[in-house]
C-alpha cells in the first residue's frame, strides 16, 4: 500500500471520514442535478436547488424545494434515486461499523464480525458486512417493488407502473420520503392514497423496517435459530411499538372531527390514516393527510415524534428510539432513587446514559438555533412552521407544513446545513471539526456545583 | 418530643415536606385573596383567580390573570406581597438546606453549618441559617426601598411613593414580578420607566442579586476575608455574565429598528432597555418593552433565557445557570474526547453532570406537554404565545405575550400547576409522589444499546 496515502487515511478519524464521504457524494449529486439533462424542461436548475435536492436525497430527508415529478427528467429522478439508495446503504454500513468500532457489545455474531473485520487485519469481515446490508436491502426493496407493481401497473400502465413501484419502494425502505405523485398535485405526496390499504401498508411497512435498523432486522431474521434478542433490539422494538400506539391515539383523539384531515373519512380510513401518520414521523416523510390543515397540537406532537425519529444503524434519523428509551429509564430511575438504569434485567452503563443525554441536549440546541435563525430569514406567520421545518430537516423526516418550496436563499442554505448536521449527528460533526484533547496526566480535584 | 409526630415527620421525605409546605401556603393565600376585603370593588374574586394569583405569588412567578393594582385592595396587595416574601425566604432557606442535606460540598463555612444543623441534632444551625437569609433579604430590600423612595416620592407623593418603593423593592429582590403600575395602563409593568436609569438599575440590580442565590451572595460578602470563591459561585457568576452579555447583543441586533420596541428610542435608552430585557428573563418578569411587539426571533431567544432562569438557592427559577454551564461543559468535553467535565481546575463529578442532564430533559418534557395541552385549551393564533406562557410559568419568570389575562378555566388550572411544578422542579415533585425503590441486593449484567 502507498505509504503516503496510508498515512493520510490513518490521520482521519472515523467522524472525519463520514463527514468527508457524505459531503463528496452530495457535491457529486448536486453537480449531476444541475445539468440541463436532469430537468424536464431542459433548463438547468439553480445550483442551490440542486445542492438542496442532493443533500435531501443523500441524507434521506425528503424535503423538496422543487416538486420532484414535474421538475426533474427521468434521468434526474434516477440520479435522486441512486443518491438516496447510496445514502441508505452508506449510512447503514457506516453506522453499523462505527458502532462496532467503538466497541459496542451487540451479540455473538456481531462480535465475530468485529473480530474478523478489525483484529485479523484483512478486509473479509468488512466485505461480508456490506454484502449483508446490500442483500437485505435488495430483498426487502424487491418484495416492496412486487407488491407495489401489482397496485400501480393497473393504475398507470406497465412502464410507469413498474417505474413507480421501483422508485417508491426504494424511497420508502430508505426513509427517503421522495415521491413522484406531483403529477396529480404538486407536493401532494401520498394524499391520493389516503384510504388505500395496499399502498399504505406496503410503504409504511418498508420504511418501518428500514427505520428499525440493520442490526435489529438481522437479529429478527436469525431469531428462529438463536432464540435470543439483544437489549438493543428489545429496546428498539418496545419503544417503536409504544411510539406507534401513542402516536395513533393522539392523532385520532385530536383530529377525529377536523374536516380538513380525518373528519370526513369513514372510521376505517380514519384508523388507517392515523396509523400511517404515527408511522411516518419515524422519519419516512410521506404523508396521506395535509399537514398544513392539522391542528397545532397534532403538529406539535408530530414535532416530538420527528425529533425522536427511528432507530440506530437504520435509514431513519432523529435522536433515535434507544436514546429516548435510555433517557426515560434514567429519569424514571432518578425519581425512584435507583442508582443504575435497569431494564429487561440488564443494566445500561453510565456512559451510555450520559451519551444519550448529551446527544439529546446537543440536538435540541441545534434545533433551537436554526429555528430562531429561520424566523429571521423567512419571517413566517406562525413560528410553528419554522420549527416544524427545522425539526423535519434535522430528524431527516421530510414532512413539511409547506415552507420548503417558499424558502429564501438563506433559508435554503440553513436547511441544507441542518439536513447534513441531522443526518450525521451534531456530535459527529463537532468531533470531526474539533481537535481531540489528550487526557491530562493528572486529575483535578472534584467539586460539586449545585444543580437545578 | 411527641413520639407520633416525630414518626410522621420522619416518614416525610424532604421533597414531600417542600411540596406540602408550598401547597399549604398557596391554599391559605388563595383563601385570603378570595375574601371580599381583598378586592378594590368589594366583590369576591372567583376562587380560580385567587388560587392562580396566590400560586403566582408564592412561586415568585408574577403571571397575573387580573391586573394587580386595579383589582386588589391595599389589603389584597399586602397579602400578595407577604406571599412572595414568604415564598422567597422559604425557597432560599429550603433550597440551601436541601443542598446541604444531600451532601453538596460548598465551602468551609457551609460545611460547618451543615454539621451543626444535622449532626449535633439541635436546631442552632437551622436558626442561624434562616436568620442569615432573613437579614440578607431585609438589608438588600432596605437599600432598594430607600433608592426607589427617592425616585417615587417626588412622583407619587409620600404615602403612595413609600408604599410603591416597598412593594416593588420586595417584588424585585424576590423575582416576584408583581407590580402596581396597572393604574397607568393595565398589565403595563415598567413600560413607563423604559428610559429611567434609576428605576431600571435599582430594580434590575435587586432581582439580579436575588437571582444569584443566597450562597453566592454570602461568599461575595465574605470574599474580603476568605479570598476564595467556590466552583459553584464561579460558575454562577461566569454563566450569568455570559447570559447577560449575549442576551443584550441578541436583543440589540434583532430589535434595533423595530419601531414598536427599540426603534424610536435614543441610543442610550436602546442600551438601557436591551440591558434590562437581557436581565429580566433570569426570572424577574418585569418588562419595559412590549413583549407582544417584539420580533419572533427575540421572543424565541427570550424563551431560552427564561428556560435557563437564575441560579440555585435563589429567588429565581428555571433549570438554573449552573445546570446550563455543566451541560455545555459536558457536551464540549464529549466533543473534545475528554473523559471528565473539567472547569476552573476542578472536576465536576459524573452524577452531577447526570443530574444536570436529567433535570433539563425532564423540564423540556413538562414544557412540551403543557404547551401542547395549551394549544388545545386556548387555540392561540400563534403557538409561540402558548409556548412563551408555558416557559414563563415553568421558569417562574412571569413575562407574557398577553395570553394570561385571556386564559380559559382549563388554561388557568394548567398554568397554576405549571407554576407550581416549575418552582419546585419536576423531579422534586415526582420524587415526592413516587415510592422510592430499594437498591436490589444484586446487580444486573451490563449491556449497551446503540445510542444516537
Ligand atoms: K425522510
Ligand atoms: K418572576
Amino acid at each position: 500500500m502507498n505509504q503516503v496515502q496510508n498515512g493520510f487515511v490513518k490521520k482521519l478519524s472515523p467522524p472525519q471520514v463520514l463527514v468527508i464521504g457524505f459531503a463528496a457524494t452530495i457535491l457529486a449529486g448536486a453537480f449531476l442535478l444541475s445539468l440541463p439533462i436532469s430537468t424536464e424542461n431542459g433548463q438547468p436548475l439553480p445550483f442551490i436547488d440542486a445542492l438542496f435536492t442532493a443533500t435531501s436525497a443523500v441524507c434521506l430527508t425528503g424535503l423538496v424545494v422543487v416538486d420532484t415529478a414535474t421538475t426533474f427528467s427521468t434521468f434526474g429522478e434516477m440520479v435522486i434515486m441512486i443518491l438516496f439508495q447510496v445514502g441508505g446503504i452508506g449510512i447503514m454500513t457506516f453506522a453499523t461499523f462505527f458502532a462496532l468500532l467503538v466497541g459496542k457489545k451487540i451479540g455473538i455474531r456481531e462480535r465475530l464480525i468485529l473480530r474478523e473485520a478489525f483484529n485479523k487485519i484483512d478486509m473479509q469481515g468488512v466485505v461480508r458486512l456490506v454484502l449483508a446490508v446490500v442483500i437485505m436491502t435488495l430483498v426487502i426493496e424487491g418484495v416492496g417493488f412486487i407488491i407495489l407493481s401489482l397496485r400501480f401497473i393497473p393504475e398507470w400502465g406497465w412502464g410507469k407502473g413498474l417505474y413507480y413501484a421501483m422508485f417508491h419502494s426504494v424511497s420508502a425502505f430508505n426513509n427517503a420520503g421522495f415521491d413522484l405523485f406531483g403529477d396529480y398535485e404538486k407536493f401532494s405526496s401520498l394524499v391520493r392514497y389516503v384510504g388505500d390499504p395496499v399502498v399504505n401498508l406496503t410503504i409504511g411497512g418498508l420504511f418501518t423496517l428500514g427505520g428499525l435498523g440493520f442490526i435489529v432486522i438481522l437479529e429478527l431474521v436469525e431469531y428462529r435459530v438463536t432464540k435470543r434478542l439483544s437489549l438493543h433490539t428489545k429496546l428498539v422494538l418496545t419503544m417503536t411499538g409504544i411510539l406507534i400506539f401513542v402516536g395513533m391515539v393522539v392523532i385520532l383523539a385530536i383530529e377525529w372531527r377536523n374536516p380538513a384531515t380525518l373528519g370526513n373519512l369513514p372510521w376505517y380510513d380514519k384508523l388507517l390514516a392515523s396509523f400511517f401518520h404515527s408511522l411516518t414521523p419515524r422519519s419516512a416523510g410521506f404523508n396521506t393527510l395535509s399537514l398544513a390543515d392539522m391542528y397545532p397540537a397534532t403538529l406539535f406532537f408530530t414535532l416530538f415524534l420527528m425529533f425522536v425519529g427511528a432507530s440506530p444503524s437504520s435509514t431513519g434519523g432523529g435522536i433515535k428510539t434507544t436514546t429516548l428509551a435510555t433517557i426515560l429509564l434514567a429519569v424514571w430511575g432518578m425519581i425512584r432513587g435507583r442508582e443504575n438504569v435497569v431494564t429487561f434485567r440488564r443494566r445500561i452503563p453510565y456512559n451510555q446514559v450520559y451519551k444519550a443525554l448529551t446527544v439529546t441536549v446537543a440536538s435540541i440546541t441545534v434545533v433551537l438555533i436554526v429555528t430562531m435563525l429561520l424566523t429571521i430569514t423567512e419571517n413566517p406567520n406562525n413560528i410553528l412552521t419554522a420549527m416544524f421545518e427545522t425539526v423535519s430537516a434535522f430528524g431527516t423526516c421530510g414532512l413539511s407544513m409547506g415552507l420548503t418550496s417558499e424558502l429564501s436563499l438563506e433559508g435554503k442554505i440553513l436547511i441544507t446545513i441542518t439536513m447534513f448536521a441531522g443526518r450525521l449527528g451534531p456530535l459527529t460533526i463537532a468531533m470531526a471539526l474539533a481537535r481531540s484533547l489528550k487526557q491530562p496526566p493528572y486529575r483535578y480535584p472534584e467539586e460539586r456545583p449545585l444543580i437545578g
